[in-house]
């Protein structure tokens, strides 16, 4: 028994019978599926907005391709939903996001249906090229698509895909699910030209590319063809008309009214049918159907669990270190002018909504584009600003030679604010912030902070923007705080004395670590207890410190290698360290938190094996 | 006395006096700048035929706009020898990529006029925009002006900054150097569309956008204006018409001719007059005016010392790593048709021209797009191809997060070849290999492998071709091999047995450790010599070897953090790493090497000195 046995969707064989029905009864399914999206996300959290408005363009892809010989690659994978209720998983939906459950985003380890894994943005051009181009050399004559939205054109990397896949080839198509939102609203040039093109309604030519390649391909060609003639007003948007994507290379199709099955299997057919690059630009409505969504797709793009009845979604919340981070550096920038901030399309979801509306001149917003972000951060830096560029752990990676060339060589003096460091939970593999301490480390002229509660923030960021020199990163979890331990610092901090066994922690295991050693102390094992606020450099002072114990034991929420606690050890002989051991999968934080030795429990059971063994 | 004083240059007070001549006078200057360049680069060695193309258009910039009060941002700065002649820096331009003279590229710490690093490409427009945004904060009306290469434009961070520039209230200037060629030819559809924007010469449109803009400022617009309309044939170019670029929201000017003094100062007065994004395209000649690099510019791109009446540059070696691993793998190829290649733009740099002749189908040059590169890898390896990415050290820094994301989650088989791996001299602080193996041990999933020699290279490369599994990286210095010790393997070698002492290395310091072993041998001393092949993961077995050593003094060229040496001494208590400590400036190598303690006399002192201690 399912949760989804009442839906028609639940007896069919899928993809397959999809290509058994016709558009209205493809239609229905597509009621089904949003009723199905609304009920699901309601409960288990995820991405709301940006699947209700992929339905029918994901319907219509599955009826005209033959997926898995075709092969589908989503940009990013958070508009996949109906993509996997379409490929045989709607009998485990209500597992999304949970632990032992469905991903949040794409994975070929899920399905044979996820040609790739796609969790950060403006892949999908790229790695589509790469399997068109395999598909060629196998002399198979089926289609890599492409589906990008259009928050990921901003993303460099989408250009180089669009150089490299214009002129290959090769069967690649690319589908532009444009809805004129990235996570908040689309900035910059590319967004403002895509919409322009999105309200265009006539593209009158003589002859258009699709009927030119119609003729090409007479078997499919012809009855398309005839449809297209005989519907200039109703299916006006196939026509022929210059673009910057033809500047590229591709053949066009479009705009397609994206919430019209019949529309959008007509174009999908015409632009299967030319065996060329080819760039078909759908219009979307981000959250149809659902009017709170659709009122405000902003709240709804990642959400926790809401009530659908009034749609209420605990998104915007005054208690998190983001909130936090937004409102200390505003205060911080009324008395330092100097202070800049910039966002890659995360305003609201760095807390930075704060600082953008009190300083409107000394925000940007540079859209999701974070190499941008961290050059453009530099030539400030030349300028005597102290650009703060808040942003994820997981999407700084994308900056690492921006951070290396464009502010370390020169030692510039930049600020990031790095949200979501360390487990992230549900998100999983692909956006777990987990490498930040490793990629900074291995660069020279940085400093790191991880404040371990709000006070400790506070105190970071200050001294950040307003003391220190060179990269300075503060990072912080999701989420809100949690008790710590001891007096608030940006230094760092030690509790008790004399004891042989030192806990050294840092950032939010503080609150396990002190709760182990409470448990150790239930047992009458003493330790002491030390908490790093500034991680990063290594200090001599710190080493002293722990060159005085016989065990000391270091707990640490990133990836072993670069880890602040590896290079401890490698100081001072006398240091354990526990990190995590590779990419981490999706599940609540305390799960995965105990599965990696970070509990409270497991840390206290580490530190008694530790001591009885010597 | 300096090797200029024959030239009129050197008694200019520069750039302050390019603005009391007339154009025939400074035209007679580019001469001499021509002159000047030939001269040095023939002795210095260095970027040759992207400065002649160049000479003009630095001219014309430095008469038209006021350095250092407008910021030029030359992208990348290989194209700026003559923008240092012209900023007063002509009396040392005989020490350029010397030991301490001028460096090869523009350093803000080597003049006030070079406005932002410049070493990796496609950084200019997001260095300049962030200037501007700066200066539009503070109320000053001057430039930022970005000079990007046309190679330069096929990187994603050219098209984020181009995004968020064009939409920008700036006066930001981006000058595309359009030469047709980056490194080797251009590739893509991008390069394309440039090479058919600059063979258009008529543009007529009623009314252009320059003289719209011009009718907006008076006073220097109506002369600029009288000017335009009455040379239409001569001056024909400066005119409205349809591009990508103003799609991006940027005002358009050009093509220019960019050997032409008067067009390009016409044209960029014209820019200058506009104060808003303005999008300025001029058609050079790279090599121009020494015919030798004129017909090959690709061989004078970079180039050692040469002779000026032959024109032989010595760049084409069959004696180098990189020419090794192209025959190599054309040779593994050969056997296992599952093997592709990819380069971003450096087919011959890297050596892989030979399998491109072997395998133009199984070849792939994706112009200068690194991150497009590893994504396209992950696509290729979806489909069970091993794609091998023959890449530079430093340049593999802006594909961080395409390894992490789109290679190492998924677990793929993807073979890099890390070339210039380790210091590379002359180039200096920019351009060393010093971060790859930080970057890649900092990622799970990864295996890495340092030859000391070229049949170690070939071995290496076997096994990570057709053995190995996930993200195997081959890494290997510029230029040739040197002598190296003990078998050929692809694991470990260690020579010796009995001694207190163990020194490790790998790579082309298996030379200079093998020496220091003399030197000590000479004094009696003794100790055993292991050299790494396969550096990374880490062996149980080698710590095993380690751990019955008294003494082991890691010898390691990277950064250290993130080292080898930092972990077998965070594993190993008596583990004595010597690494590099932070950026590397430019100089030889080998004195690069001695400073930091890497030379065969320093690695003997260093060993004497620990086995003194203990």
């Amino acid at each position: 028994m399912s949760a989804f046995d009442k839906y028609k969707l639940s007896s069919m064989e899928l993809p397959r019978d999809l290509k058994k029905i016709d558009t209205k009864a493809a239609g229905e399914l597509c009621g089904e599926i949003r009723e199905i999206l609304i009920d699901t996300v309601s409960k288990t959290g995820g991405h709301l907005a940006s699947n209700l408005g992929t339905v029918e363009l994901t319907m219509a892809i599955h009826r005209v391709f033959d997926s898995p010989k075709d092969k589908i690659v989503w940009d990013v994978g958070h508009q996949a939903y109906t993509h996997k209720i379409l490929t045989g998983r709607l009998d485990r939906f209500d597992t999304l996001r949970q632990d032992n459950g469905l991903s949040g985003f794409c994975r070929p380890d899920e399905s044979v249906h996820d040609a790739f894994i796609s969790g950060h943005s403006s892949t999908a051009v790229s790695a589509a090229l790469g399997i068109a181009c395999a598909m060629k050399a196998a002399g198979d004559k089926h289609h890599a698509i492409a589906v990008v939205g259009d928050g990921a054109a901003t993303g460099g990397l989408f250009f180089e895909g669009l150089n490299n896949a214009g002129k290959s080839e090769t069967n690649i198509i690319v589908i532009l699910n444009c809805n004129e939102m990235s996570i908040s609203k689309n900035v910059g040039a590319v967004a403002k030209y895509l919409s322009q093109l999105r309200t265009k309604d006539s593209y009158h030519k003589t002859k258009s590319v699709v009927e030119r390649a119609l003729d090409k391909t007479p078997v499919v060609g012809r009855p398309i063809k005839k449809t297209i003639r005989s519907s200039k007003n109703a299916f006006k948007n196939i026509l022929l008309h210059s673009t910057m994507f033809e500047d590229f290379g591709f053949e066009f199709v479009g705009p397609l009214d994206g919430h019209n099955l019949d529309e959008l299997e007509k174009g999908l057919k015409a632009a299967k049918a030319m065996n060329c690059p080819v760039f078909v630009h759908v219009n979307t409505v981000k959250g149809k159907g659902y009017p709170p969504a659709e009122k405000n797709p902003g709240e709804f793009h990642g959400v926790g669990a809401f009530e659908i009845k009034t749609g209420n979604p605990d998104v915007v919340t005054s208690d998190s270190y983001s909130s936090v981070f937004g409102i200390e550096l505003t205060e911080l920038a009324r008395k330092n002018k100097r202070i800049f901030a910039i966002t890659a399309a995360m305003k609201y979801a760095t807390g930075l909504h704060t600082f953008a509306k009190a300083f409107p001149d000394r925000f940007y917003d540079v859209g999701i584009a974070e190499q941008h972000a961290v050059t453009f951060s530099g030539g400030l830096a030349a300028m005597g600003i102290t650009p703060v560029f808040a942003v994820y752990s997981t999407f700084l990676q994308r900056a690492y030679d921006q951070i290396v060339h464009d502010l370390a060589i020169t030692d510039y003096h930049a600020v990031f604010g790095i949200d979501r460091a360390g487990i992230v939970g549900s998100d999983g593999e692909t956006h777990q912030g987990i490498f930040d301490v490793g990629l900074l480390t291995s660069i020279p002229n940085t400093t790191i902070y991880s404040p371990s509660c709000y006070d400790e923030l506070r105190l970071c960021l200050s001294r950040a923007v307003n003391d220190d020199k060179g990269i300075v990163a503060v990072r912080y979890p999701r989420g809100s705080q949690k008790p710590t331990f001891g007096e608030f610092t940006s230094d760092y901090y030690l509790e008790g004395g004399g004891a042989d066994t030192l806990i050294v922690t840092y950032g939010r295991l503080c609150t396990n670590a002190a709760r182990a050693r409470a448990i150790l102390g239930n047992k009458d094992i003493k330790c002491d207890i030390m908490k790093l606020v500034r991680i990063y450099p290594i200090e001599e002072e710190i080493i002293g410190i722990i060159s005085g114990y016989k065990n000391v034991i270091f707990f640490e929420e990133a990836y072993c290698e670069g880890s602040i606690s590896e290079k401890y050890s490698s100081l001072c002989k006398n240091v354990t360290p526990v990190s995590l051991p590779g990419f981490i999968r999706h599940a609540p934080v305390d799960v995965l938190l105990d599965e990696n030795g970070l509990s409270a429990e497991k840390m206290a059971q580490k530190a008694e094996d530790i001591i009885n063994a010597t």
